[in-house]
Formats: C-alpha cells, structure tokens, sequence
C-alpha cells in the first residue's frame, strides 16, 4: 500500500527522534516513507519532496529538525499538505531554539508543531495517525485502543508506588 | 452544511485572537462553529464538548487559551479528532507560558500548536483547512488559490520600499 | 485513621519526586493516600478524584506532574480543596515547562505551586502540613520541631567547612 | 471578628495587585489584616510580624513582592503558618524575577506560590480562602457558590462571540 | 555601478529595521538593491534571488526576517556568498525568537548575525561595508572615517549631561 | 589578625564554589571567617551575624546561596557594610533563578552581584580583595601582581594551542 | 574635594539611569566625577580612563551599559579598583542582555553587578557609598540615617492601604 | 603565504571549539594564524592584535569567548576588518550569556556572530572562507565543492535509516 505519511529529518542524527514517530505508525499499520533531508544542505531536494509529496499520494508530513530548524516551515512553504514539525533536542540551548523556529511561523503558512524531543517525536506519529482518523474510521479505532491500552498501564502502574 | 471545525477558546478575551481562525474558514468556505469553553471555570462542558466533537460531525478541534493553558490538552485527551493549539498572548510573559503549556504534551497525546498570538490565530484556521484539504481536493484547490494571492501580494510590497 | 492529603502524580516516574512528599507526611504522622492519576491518559479518573476528595475526608491535594503539567490546574478546577502543585523536572526544559504549566493559573482557580523538583516534593509534603497545622496544634507542633532539629543541623554543618 | 488572614506586601506599589486579593476576601467574608512590611527596607517588622502572627489567630499569610522578592520565603522562614506568595509584575522582567526568587525556596521552608500579577492577587485571595474551607464548611460553600457563579459568565459570554 | 550588496525582507513590515541598512550603505556610498522576498510566501524566488545573487555582481547579502526567520538561512544555503542576517523584533517574543531562528545554524552553512532589531539593522549595512572594506581601501576609509565621527559624538555628548 | 571580610553560604553543599573565595583570600593574605548561615533555616543567627558584622571589624561581607537565594539580599538588609552575592549554580535551572533572585534588588538595598557558580566563588574573593585594597595599597599591590602572573599564564597559554 | 567616585556610561541615552546613581551621591555629599565613555565608539579612553582612575584618587568606578555591556567589564580589566556595573535596560531584551554581558565576568576579573536599569542606577550610587563607608565612619552614618529615613516612610505608607 | 584571517579566543579552554574554524580553513586552503588572547586578563595585547590586523594583511578576524564574552565586540571596536564572533558554550547557562554579550553590540559596530558552540566553530571557519570568497573565485570554488561534498552525505545517510 502506498506511503500516506512522509517521515524526514534534517539529519541523520534525528533519527532516535524520529524513530519514535515511524514506530507509533508501524504499530497503527499506517504506511510511510522515510528520508533524510536537510534545508540548508540538500534545499532542491527539499523543495522537490515537498511539491511532489501530495502528488505521491501523501496526506501528511513529519518534518524533524533541531537549532535553526527550518525544514518543516519551508517544506509548509512548498506544499499545501498540513506539515508536523518536531522541535528535536539541540545540544546548545536543550530545543527551545528549535522549538521557536519551528512554532514561530508567520501568518500563512502553519506549521504543526509537537513537543520537544521524543515526546513529540512520538506525538508527531499519533497526531498524524489522528488526522488521517478523521476520514478514516479504521484508523481512529486504533488510536482510541491504544488509548484504552495507555490507560489501562496508568491505573496499574498506580499500585507499583 | 454541519460544521466541520469547533473553534473554542477558553475566555470571551482570546477572541480577537481566535477571530482569526474563524475569518479564514469564512474566507475558506468551511463551515464551523465557536464556543467559550474553560477548562478550569467549565471543565464539564469542555469534557462534554471533546467528547462528542467526532459523533457531531467535527474533524478538527481549534483550541486557544493563554497562561497556564490547558484547554488544548484536556480536550486532546478526550477525543481522537487532531487537535489545533493556539497559545494566545498573555499579559505577563507575552505567551511563552501559554505556548510551554500547550505545545510540551507528554508522549500519548499530541496537540498541534501553532504560533503565539495573532499569527497563530490565522494559522490555526489554515491548518485546519489543510487538514482538510488533504482529503477534500476543494479545499485544496482553494489553500492553493490563497497562497497565489499571498504571493503576488509580496511580489507588489516590494516596489512599495 | 483516614487520609487526610491526597498525593497524586501523572506518570509512575514521577514518583521520585513525588515520594519525597510522602516521606515527610510519614516523618510528620499524617495520613495520606498515594496514586497514579494522569490528566492526559486517566482524564476521567481524574474528574472524579477530584470530584469525591472533600466527601471522602481530604483537606489538601498535592498533585505532582512535567511538561504541559495540567493535572495540579485541572483537578483544582473540579474541587473546592487546596491543591499544591509540584513541577517535576522535566528532561527537555528543566521543569521550566512545568512550572509555568502550574503556576500561571488564570483568576479564579488556584493552584499552591512549589519549587521545581526534588525541592517542591519534599515541600509539598510540609506545606500540607503546615496547612494541617493551622488548625491542629499538634501538627504544627510537629513542624516546628522539625524546623528546630533542622536548624541544628545547619549550625553543626558550620564546623565541617 | 479577628483577621485569619494576613496580607502584606513588600511596597505600596504593590497594593494594585494586593488589592484583588482583599477584594476576594471581603467577597467571601472573611476577615483579614493588610499592612506594607518590607523584607529589605523593614526587615524586623517582617520578623516580628511573621513570628506573632499564628498567636494573633491567623490561619495564613499571603505576601506580595516584586524584584528580588524575598518577603514570603523570608516570612515562611519565621513562622509554621502556610504562606501564600504572589510574584508581583516586575518593571524589567515581567515578573519572572519575582516568580523564582519565590518559587524556588529551598527544601524545608515551602511557599505557596501563585501566579505573576493581578490574576495571582485574585488566586491568592482564594486559596487562602479554600485553605480555610477546609476547616469551614460555609467558606466552602461560599468558594463553591463563586465558581457557580463564573461557570454561569462563562457560559452566556459565549454568546457574545 | 552595479549593486555590490543585496538587501532582502520576508516582509514590507520590515521596512523600519531593513532602511536602516540601506542608510548606512547610501551613507558610505555601496551601491545595492532591496527586494521583499519571503522565504515562505515566496520560497521560489528566494531561491532564484540566491542562486543568481554572486553572478549579478552581489558581493554579499543582507537579509532580515522575524519570528520564525528562515529567510537568511535559507538564502545562505543556495549561495556562497556571505548571508548577514538582521533578526527584526518580533510583537511576540521580543525577536529572541528571530535571533535563535537565524543564528543557531547547523555546521555547514553559517549565517553572520547581527543584533536583534534597529542597531541589527544599522550594523547589517556597516558589516557588508566592513567586509568590502577589507578588499577595497576607500570603502574601509569611509568606515573608519565614520567612526572618528562617531568617536567625536561620544567625547561631545558628555558635556551635556 | 581579625577577620576583615565575612564569607557566608546558605547551606554546607555551597562550599565548593564558595571555597573559591576563601583560597583567593589565602592567597592574597586577607583574614577572613567563615560559617554556614542560611536564610531560611538560621534566620535569626543571619540577622544577628549581619547586625554584629561591622563592630566585629568586617568591612565586607561574602554571601553565596542557590535558588530563592535571599541571603545576600536580607544581609544586606541589616548592615550597611558592602554584600557582594554569589549565585550558587542550582540543579534545575542552572543558577539563573539565583542570579535573579540576588541581582534584582530593590532600589534602597544593593547587592554587589557576580557570576553564577565557580567563576562567581572566585571572583567574589577577588572583588572584596579590590574593595579593601581602595584603602590598602598592599593588598592593591598584591592584586596587582596576580592580575600580571595571570596575563603571563594567558600568554603562554597561546603557545600551547 | 575631589571625586571618589567615577560615574561613567556608555551613552548619553543611559543618562536616565545613570543620574539615580548621582542624586544619591549627592544626598549623601560623596564627591564624584561623571563622563560618557563607550567601550566601542571610545575604546581608547576608555581604556585611559580606567587606568588613571586610581591615581586621580577614585576608590571606585560605577558603569552603565546596555545591550552588549562591555562598558564595566572592560573598565574592570584595566583598573584593580572595585568597579560596578549597571545594566541599562535595553529596548528589545529589556536588560538580560545587559545583565549576562556585565555579571557573567570569567575568574580574574569580577564586576560587583546591581538590579537591571533604575533600581540598578540608584543602588550602584548606595553601593558606592557603603564600599566607602566601610572606612569611613562619616558615610557609613549618612547610609544608616538614610535607612531609618526609608524605614519610616515604608511605616507610615501602610496607612495609606 | 601569509595569513589572510586571525582565530583568537579569550582563553585555552575555548580551543576545541575554536579548532573547528582552523580545520575549516586548513582544508580550504587559506592562510591564517591562532592566538589566546584575552579581552579582561590581557587588554592591551587585544587592542594591539586589532589594531594591527589590518596592516599585517588579514582580511578578517575569528574571535571565541564564552560568558560575559567581550572579546569580538572588544576587537571589533579597534578594526574596521569584519569580526566573526564565536560564542563558546559556557558552563552555566549554555552560552546564551555568550551569545548575548556577542551579538547584541550597538548601532556602530558590529559582530559577525555565528552560532552557539562547535557548530559556531566550525561556522566560523566557512564564513571567513566565504568573505574571501566573494573576491577570489578560487576559495568560492573550494566552498562550493565542500558544499556538493556535504550534499552527497545527505543523500548517502538517509539509506542508513
């Protein structure tokens, strides 16, 4: 089946990172694709992914980056799919000038932004799971059963105190 | 035609900001409807209102607050339907509490936060019709014709300098 | 006897912190009860622990959690009780993140935060107490020994310099 | 009737925000001292004031500060009553400075902090009432019938939007 | 004569600030060229403007942009020329959001940033000055003349205190 | 020879960066004392140590505190003799509310504030060995020359590189 | 009688600031010197006048600075007088700039840095004073009565609640 | 061939990031030289290096430092060559004091200021390389096959996933 998400990161040392989004998209049978590609190192490739992403069949991106993350704003830029950006840690300043770069968008071009790190990582998974939910009832099913999951290992961590 | 986004902010004050919203799904041509709801000063409603947002027909939730904003979280926790954060500006720390509060969710429970104050009031209603979009080739068509008029707008500003 | 504090966390790896309040209840001999209750995963859990917290005999709530830290803010919007908030440290943004999540409470819902980490834990625990012991000579009794022993010991560390 | 709370402030600078603390406090009927006692400028007042308070029939202390604002902690430091503290707005921080140098007390002598400006003014006013409603169920009553009444402007401001 | 320096926006909005580059280059008798160009309303401009930028004659590009600020970064990855990049104020965050936006690049491809708002701005025309300058002795006369005037300012400014 | 400058630290855990004082002292043969002395603990022994200072022959006083650092400030409240504080690095957020907390005084109480953590310890030996040595042409003298023994370390240091 | 105290600032535009630190020179009838002197429009001065400062008969150096703040900490290299620094309030980052430039010196050279703009003004006048009062039994009378001036109006400033 | 940019830094320690801008200009191929120099241990060797800069044929200085770090804005003061500033990851805040100190110089001069830490570093390097550049088609070559290099390692990393 043909990928409905796209996966990219400005590096390959996001990857730990965005692992945890693929990982979520796995375990909720959602078929990706995944590829490294940086703003400022490789920007045609860039701007290429994301004028063709919708053609392909995309229906949402996850775009990871850290410092001056640029890369999910300017894929945003070049696409009218909704772009979720992930603010990933940075060594320097712990992700919030990730975070800001990402989140800070002008009027015009959103860009979906998640927490910083693996948290959001993993958050960029479900919340792209989530969009494609909304027309895909299969799809919110499993997400309100791993919910139920999460849940459950809630009440029962409780007793481990 | 029933609503396809609920715009709720959690205090009649954050409507300027969220006004925004609610201009480009006018301007977008998708229905919506809007509503005050306060996590902490009506949190039954807000419950209730996340609750049955998917079985009203909703495919998208816009929630803005500012402050110790929980309303785009709490709401997240009770539905499947993606939920957009706006953190509104607040008159102490100029929003940044408001975004840390909305955009830093644990892993489990995504929010799609968007840039503080107005920018991310329009962004919110953008992104939303993205969401859209990605499965409404319409809506698509008209974020696309938007962004055309946006352009040629920059292309004239600049023999304005 | 019955609790009289209830000591709640959002995740199991809050317990860290969140023991360091338990400990000083313990050391001070008031009864307490200890849970896992997540704003996010449990949200309904958490309605109703707040809801019934009066009715079962609490007089304070010490609620302990990181990042978008909404579960101190939400379950003092469901009751009428004192509810102190502990802003865990978090792993990207040091509990900035969760501090502000606490602490900037909108008029009309507060929540009694303390310090960031290990710090507030233990804090939270004495404040309850101290809460306590504004109507329970006894108890206060208790806390102003305890400030006294720990006054020696800070006149005693003087020597080991 | 005999004051159960206390509110002093580091300046009268800071009786703007200090004011909706009393205000919220003559709403609830509950009867309290106000005073300006400067930790820097008056600091044995602030000890003596801190130190007699509990055998005036005090229940609570609420103190606000700006800057550097040493007078809850330093108040807590010299009395086993809770002490609420409200961070007063700052004229270079916007009251950041203000909100740590509260906050962030050490382990052993805990305050209540609540948050930056007026909205904490008001929230201090309450949670010295809910700390007395604890022990007090017309407070509690009276607590409850508040928030009623803000769940009911709430909901009719919606219709304004 | 040709334009040596070329002078971008992501906004007319940052007319205020960028002016005072163009001032300062008039001032020193540069010849340039000034544009809006938007890195995410008009990402494929930006990217033609850079890539023709060294072949037109530009020996350096200064670009300024506020919020989340990817206009200099992006320009720099399509370019060998030196990208100066004036972080504009942002209404939000005060423009620490543009600063860590435009300064925080990844190893690779560097950005040299200047000061957040006006003196960034005045400083972007005076440093393209100073690194033509360094090859062209009457443009590093005319710096250094500059400043001996400014010196002179200073040394007067104090009898008038 | 009596003691000419008072080094004090809120807790015994202060002692590695405030050790950084004393051995500048040593070193620069000033007579110095030192004891624990914490605001919050040891109130009223702070009071007493502040108020006793200059007729025990103290013409300045070191106090180093981490957190809601307050005790620089309330020394400085209770002598008129020069405070200088060092803000102790603290485990959540890296001293920064320290700083705040000691820096930010009110315009009546100054605080003679240096760096966060070592460079701070050191350097607080250093300023009060430059407050006494105003008046003590020897201990300027020695001041002097470890400024010169530094400038050749940094000198050779070049060579090393 | 000649100056004991040198009054400098960056700009004139510190004037504001810098003019509190001279009225309580005034009141306290300490002689005193002032001078605009830049650390970068006027580097050769500056450096002039910090080494000459000693043998004019200064006993200390009070400097202004905003933004990038080199002013005091570059004073400070040249002098082994204490030197004080102010932190102007800066108009984009409202004074941290100024704040980390001047307080965050290495090991070897400390600046005794005050409160961010008008209370860092009028405190680096008073902390000026009690460095001299420390040996001069005259001044260190004029602090004191100034104190119990202050007291009393802190006193009688609560009636007006 | 002598050297065409001048790497300095305020202290030893600041080396390995500072070797990142020398292995930068060591595989482009342009002449440099390294030095410690120190603005606050050794002033009078940091205006000498800059004022004889320009004379001894560089083209543009490099200068690191960390925390209160008036290095570059110091050198920058003394040439009118462009300065790169290097803002070294400080101990305590991260080297956002760095940061701050380098990049927020006043309207008159400025600093080039990259990027927090070794991606700064590294940044330093290529941006002295690409000021030079912009006049000798030779070193914009080199940049330019280093840029397609970095390019294909993009490409070549994204199979790794």
């Amino acid at each position: 089946m043909s990928a409905k998400v796209g996966v990219i990161m400005g590096s390959k040392s996001d990857w730990d990172t965005m692992k945890l989004a693929c990982d979520i998209l796995d375990e909720l049978e959602i078929p990706y694709e995944k590829k490294v590609v940086s703003a400022h190192r490789t920007p045609d490739l860039m701007f290429e992914y994301a004028q063709t992403a919708a053609g392909r069949g995309l229906k949402v991106i996850i775009a990871g980056a850290g410092g001056a993350a640029h890369l999910p704003g300017m894929v945003a830029a070049k696409t009218t799919l909704p772009v979720i950006g992930v603010p990933v840690k940075s060594s320097t300043l712990n992700g919030l000038d990730s975070l800001l770069s990402i989140v800070q968008m002008p009027a015009g071009i959103p860009v979906a932004t998640v927490a910083i790190g693996n948290a959001g990582g993993a958050n960029a998974g479900l919340l792209a799971a989530q969009m494609l939910g909304a027309f895909d009832p299969d799809i919110a099913e499993r997400v309100a059963r791993r919910r139920e999951a999460i849940t459950r290992q809630v009440l029962e961590s409780s007793d481990e105190l």
